[in-house]
């Protein structure tokens, strides 16, 4: 707001880095603060514009979302995507012209708290090498999928398909850790654990091999060409999307289908484990204990970003004191 | 046709096993007709019936295989989408009460040409354990895209969310050859490199760790419990599927994104190699330059594979040496 957002600009940016960080994902959390204000100081960021759609037809529309906050833009979508599905059956919304949406999961999310499916696929900026190559071109493109369940928590799939997000890579950096080997390569090619050399011109690899490269191939199509995003290096903007709401009605009855999931859940959890004492998790699963433990315990930050985060603060003007407490 | 099914059931069936081999896909080629006998023979597999809607609504529908042959329900199912798509931008089509649809990605690629995109999630059979367990749960669950290009051929991605179809451990063990470890466990949880480890109880792992594991899940819940199919063990028939066809002209127009797909791909593939002398492939193309090696110099089937074949045809009075001509 000292920027010069709105109130439910901030509230609705502010609520999805904090959850990012209450959900363990704290590459997608407060970390992105800097990076926001950079953009907001650069003017790529604009704020107090709306979401405009761009083209519609039947269950599918594009949406441009005016370089204005990425969450912003996001939460438009796939909104419409649902508005679309409950008439339609489906919908699909494309996403171009948009800011950094965060941590994709949010989205589906949606869907799934109306009692829909939802799903979104998400071209980022070119950071990833092709499989066999050595230069940045995919972008981390991740794929989140949401399910309702009815006593469960919902079944939440969100990873990139990358081996690891940039922000991990920048926390690793900003920790002073050393990487596990096969996440990135460095400018020549070579396997590294040195998180800094991704920074000197290296790429973070895709994962699962020729699998998970077919997967972000396919992202770039889609979630950058076909949205009208651009693909590789020409992203226009810092993400493009493709995101798809799905009513369950069109198939099921909704109390039918979250008890099957609810039983998909209790059964999956329920596999004799590969190691004594081992533990099967569920989708997203992590993620909510996460949630629960850091609910109680409050959220740690390193003293890096923490030491920016303050600086940022000092030179707008916010009593950091405050914002701690409510963090 | 001797065994009863009409010459346009054995024509589709036919022909989808054959394009298989071209393509390089062994495990879903001809030795898959001992299944189908057996599925014939054991009344599993129906002839002479036409797959059937259930449901629809708006973009959606659901429809019921009725047990036929699975590429003649797939086709259908494929081809529904595609109509839905013309009308609504996009269609998705449930399938359910199927048997075994095949190699996935000839399914996407009947919408990629008819310049749509296609896609598709398919449930199988309980061969795959989830992520820390050691009992058969998941199926191989394959997920396909197909992108139509302008110049270039279409991208095409097609893969198993397990580390191996399990064609490919049938036609290790038929070749009487080691598998890499990594793909599977034995029924104690134990990694292994014999395919028959499989076969006395052991599973298939998810690919990419907990990224593939996620997928799967996800393909449970979508090709599985919402298509009406089921999920984990209690899935009815051989697959159950979920389609999709989008239509390119509620984004772009097909001209204008099937030459940005052609640019795709040729800057894919001009990326720095990371290793000296090594190539970067698009997704598909393994397959397609098999197609055309095949075509050319015919398609080598294993003697194991081919005296069950022969016992088949004997049994049928097929006279095997005019089958073999054709191939």
């Amino acid at each position: 707001m000292r920027l010069g957002a709105s109130e439910d600009e901030s509230r609705v940016v502010s609520e999805h880095l904090v959850n990012s960080n209450l959900f363990g994902v704290d590459s997608h959390g407060v970390i992105r603060i800097m990076e926001y204000v950079k953009g907001i100081r650069a003017g790529t960021i604009r704020f107090r514009v709306q979401p405009k759609i761009l083209k519609e037809l039947g269950c599918t529309a594009l949406v441009s979302g005016e370089f204005g906050l990425g969450q912003i833009t996001g939460v438009r979508a796939m909104n419409l995507a649902i508005e679309k599905a409950k008439k339609f059956g489906a919908g699909i919304v494309g996403v171009r012209d948009c800011n950094h949406l965060g941590r994709i999961g949010e989205y589906p999310m949606i869907a799934a708290r109306s009692d829909m499916i939802g799903a979104a696929i998400v071209k980022g900026p070119a950071i990833v090498a092709p499989y066999g190559g050595r230069s940045r071109m995919l972008g981390a493109n991740p794929i989140s999928f949401a399910i309702p369940a009815d006593k469960k928590k919902p079944i939440l799939v969100d990873f990139s398909t990358c081996t690891a997000a940039e922000g991990k890579l920048r926390l690793s950096r900003s920790k002073g850790e050393k990487i596990p080997a096969g996440w990135i390569i460095d400018k020549d090619g070579h396997s590294t654990t040195d998180p800094s050399d991704f920074y000197k011109g290296g790429s973070i690899l895709p994962f699962g091999e020729h699998k998970g490269y077919g997967l972000s191939v396919a992202i770039e199509a889609l979630g950058g060409l076909l949205a009208g995003a651009g693909s590789l290096t020409r992203l226009v903007g810092v993400n493009g999307a493709l995101m798809l709401a799905l009513n369950i009605e069109s198939f099921s009855t909704i109390s039918e289908f979250k008890s099957e999931v609810d039983e998909l859940i209790t059964d999956i959890k329920s596999s004799p484990k590969a190691k004594e004492n081992g533990e099967i998790l569920v989708p997203g699963e992590v993620e909510s204990r996460e949630y629960d433990r850091r609910m109680r315990q409050g959220i740690s930050v390193d003293d890096a970003t923490w030491s920016e985060i303050a600086g940022i603060a000092t030179d707008l003007k916010i009593d950091l004191k405050d914002s701690r407490a409510r963090v």
